[in-house]
């Protein structure tokens, strides 16, 4: 909650959903199948609870689409509303993730959010999220790497740092770049999901239940 | 694992992995969310158990990417082989889902598998898979029905009953078409299913590693 | 200028390009083509004044990609960003335009900003911009007229109104598709552009500049 | 016939069609085009002789088409199936084919059966056909290496020997892959076929004629 | 070769290739294999009678890529250029066939010429080519009144006559759907072919040869 | 107009637009944007002036779409057709344009015309335009720099030189990339522009205007 508090108004009521339930952090599919039932009785208890909107504290997304079949509050997940900010502000974006085997889970997403055509690469770091913790100044430097790759060798227009463990690190990897001389904007993932959040509330907006239709009621087995 | 038990050999061991736990039937990427994390588990006994393959038995598929990633065996999807041979007989299939809104989360299926260029329609007979069993026989005209029309309207060269309820059914289903003039093959997903797994426990193959690794080890929270 | 003032916070200094030189409306590349020169001065003209983001005042975004060569500072067409919120919102989104003639360009717009996967279809209502603004509650009419159409033809899960005319009417056409049965999200351009120039002014973030490099410094002949 | 007959049961009849008339070997569109008239002339002479069904031996699925309109029973291209169980069983597949000139025409194949999106690369070993038989152990190390560059430079997750001379090697190839630290499935395009064939023949499938329509009687010149 | 007469220069030699071996017509795949190496032997014996170009007189351009193969001088096929040209003249065209059957092989056409983002439909007026030569003047009538749905239902903005027994028809076409209220441009392939042709003869151009390389010398069987 | 004036015959009356108001030459968006109205009041005076055809002379072909809406003849981008041809001739193609940054801007050249699937590669030669008139045999030594490396490292199986200063460049190029043992073919965009011009007004036929509609009369402020 805390990368998220720096860019939240006073006004609203925002939500975001830590996981604390699930695996004690999210590399791949499996982890992020394993977080997902919490995501969601979380994010019914926080439009239960008057919440304006909910936050995923996760650059996976993990639970987004169903999560926002279960409420009627806008559910806004970093990976998807950074993804089409970048998008919208340069003609290719590349995200830098934590380990190379998240790679593919990174292209399927993008993937999902109808946006191949705009992605130069994914990159990783290659450094676990419960090391990233340790050496935070030590982590921006390694995006900046390869964030810098990105640029020079995939055509990247604009970054996007894909793990929450690298939120708040933006200015410094843009930074970084400028003084490689491969400068390009740097998304700050907590911050956009914050503003959207905020908009959508602002503008009485959601998303479409045609999309994300309410599930049948019906009997649910093994969870309390 | 009735439905499968028809199609297989003697020689080989799989495992259906049934949905028993979760919610009562799979209509929403809601209910799939809920439904993945005691799949994982049970594909992981089946490897534990010795089994040579697993296939999971819900046309949604759920948990097939998280659940390769946890084994070495292979890991069937009914929805996926069966797209897959049905854009390999035919220049285009529709899927008959169940009810209309999960229409779009079969849409983002097959875009998931990439095959959108070779799908014509979903359609929904919308009837809720709780009711279906009730009446298998309505359920069959109603398939036969919608598959007509996909035919007609949509130009569907092939058809792919899209929910385990409707396992079965090909056959009945491929009559109806022909006594309405619009004959194609209809695919039955759970022979689809054995079949494949039996082809890749023969063949010594399974999925990639690369694609689908092995997460990290770490502690997780809140499951038994 | 005014239809964006309703959205807007005092502390920001967004200016509004209004299309005062040029054709008298936008209903075409041509009309397009020749309003682009002027909005390319004036967005020049507001970096120079000390402005911090540009809206452009038509749903043609014209002169968006020349313009954000022309400055550092954010511009912001009201259908690019539009349409990525409604792709993030939504699976398909459709576009109610003015005229017939103009569906085209819609489409070729679509294209541009590498979102037609997500697209449901581009209507219009075939009133002249001109003759709009006479009966602006005939024109809600006339958009939710179509707006239902795209919803029930052809599958739109979020509707754009696609006319600087129609801004303001997003509520009312929002109600009268919940009045006809086929409720979805009805954007709001003008919100979504200042929410989004705010946005970008807040987080300190602008279009890149590798997308969008600045002109050399050449001769120009025929322009004050 | 032989590359097909290790991985056939007793108890369906396949007949494997093999190219000995038209050109010696098919390393191109040219040499495809005359070996096609024989592929179909025996295909229907296949059906006529009451087999199950037909496959085509070689990786060009030469008269794969043509043949499927000619006949009822189904007519298996080893490398239609190959490439859709690859797209199966890993996010992105390399086909290591002959001669660097074949390359374009396996991309058009590719694309023809709508798997562009899960290419990683076409790559060849530059050894032509009719030397391959000569030196086979050679053969799989040059497979070997363009295969561990496919992996290594492409992002190829799962590998398929993309000619006939390679049938048989496939383990072979697994196991070079692995000794060089980078392991991945590779597909026995032969087993795959007759997999496929027998399966389709089990489950009483076949191509959809509305995909692959009988052509209209007519006189036919210049053949026997 | 009457069909091009009309458009040629005296000045270029211009090879037209009929098919007079091989099927009596071309209304499938099966028609277009059979047909494709006599399309070769004339193709090459153009080349060593001095020719300055080819055309291939079928719609189904048969043997186009085997046959750029085989030669250095250009080789037309009247569909892909005319294709081509549709595209660069309007946002969507429509191709209208002989047979509903040949519907997806036209479609499979235009996918391998890359244009399918191009295609507003492809449509039948169900008479068969041997047929045709009867009633040309109800011919012209089927023509536009596919042409005609094309361009209301289907959104085409140009028409492509799909088959040699429609050249020499565009203009009654095109006066055809004028008094329709529905006109757009008909193209006339034979002219286009001829024109095209023409034009790469003058440039000095022809088709790449590492798009089409030519194939190893190598022992043809079963051919004369 | 020298440019175009090679390939002329003397009995067509062909207009080339040439830019002498607007920026110096056409290097970004921006120069493009302001020199688009001029285009398209020579485009008017064109056809006003018995014109049977008009050429716009620059390779960003700047106004085309404003100007086919404006007037009936045909108007010819030579970048449209040079792609559309080099598309029809091989593979994929790769451009060789002036500057680094104006690379973004061709890709979306590319992609408005439908033809992404077939580009190699976007290269520049990094020479500012007025700077090419003082050295053309350096230009051309350039050109073959790139477009040798797009041959051997993109794949490139023809070249198209984009930029109006390259005009007249093709066979020189051609040559230098054969003495590099890298010869594709090399399109000479002027040639194709008038070629393709002389061919629609032949043929009697014009881009479509239900893709490039009349726009509405209305007043326009701001311009002579």
């Amino acid at each position: 909650m805390e990368a998220y508090g720096r860019f939240t108004r006073p006004s609203t009521q925002l939500s975001a959903v830590t996981l604390d339930k699930g695996p004690a952090s999210i590399e791949s599919a499996y982890d992020a199948a394993l977080a997902a039932p919490d995501v969601l009785f979380k994010v019914r208890a926080a439009q239960e609870g008057g919440m304006d909107a909910v936050l995923i504290d996760c650059m996976g997304d993990p639970g987004l689409e169903p999560a926002r079949e279960a409420v009627f509050i806008p559910v806004v997940g970093p990976a998807q509303v950074s993804m089409h900010l970048a998008a919208a502000l340069a003609h290719r974006f590349s995200v830098i993730t934590v380990l190379k085997q998240t790679i593919p889970s990174v292209q399927l997403q993008v993937q999902g959010y109808g946006l191949m055509d705009k992605v130069a690469s994914v990159r990783a770091v290659e450094i676990p999220v419960l090391e990233m913790e340790r050496d935070v100044h030590g982590l921006a430097g390694a995006v900046v790497e390869e964030a810098a790759r990105a640029v020079v060798e995939d055509g990247a227009h604009i970054i996007i740092p894909g793990c929450t463990e690298m939120f708040g690190l933006a200015s410094e990897v843009q930074e970084g770049l400028a003084r490689r001389d491969c400068e390009v904007p740097v998304i700050e993932p907590a911050a956009v999901a914050v503003k959207m959040a905020e908009a959508l509330v602002d503008m009485g907006l959601s998303h479409s239940k045609r999309s994300y239709p309410t599930p049948p009621e019906k009997v649910v087995v093994g969870y309390p």
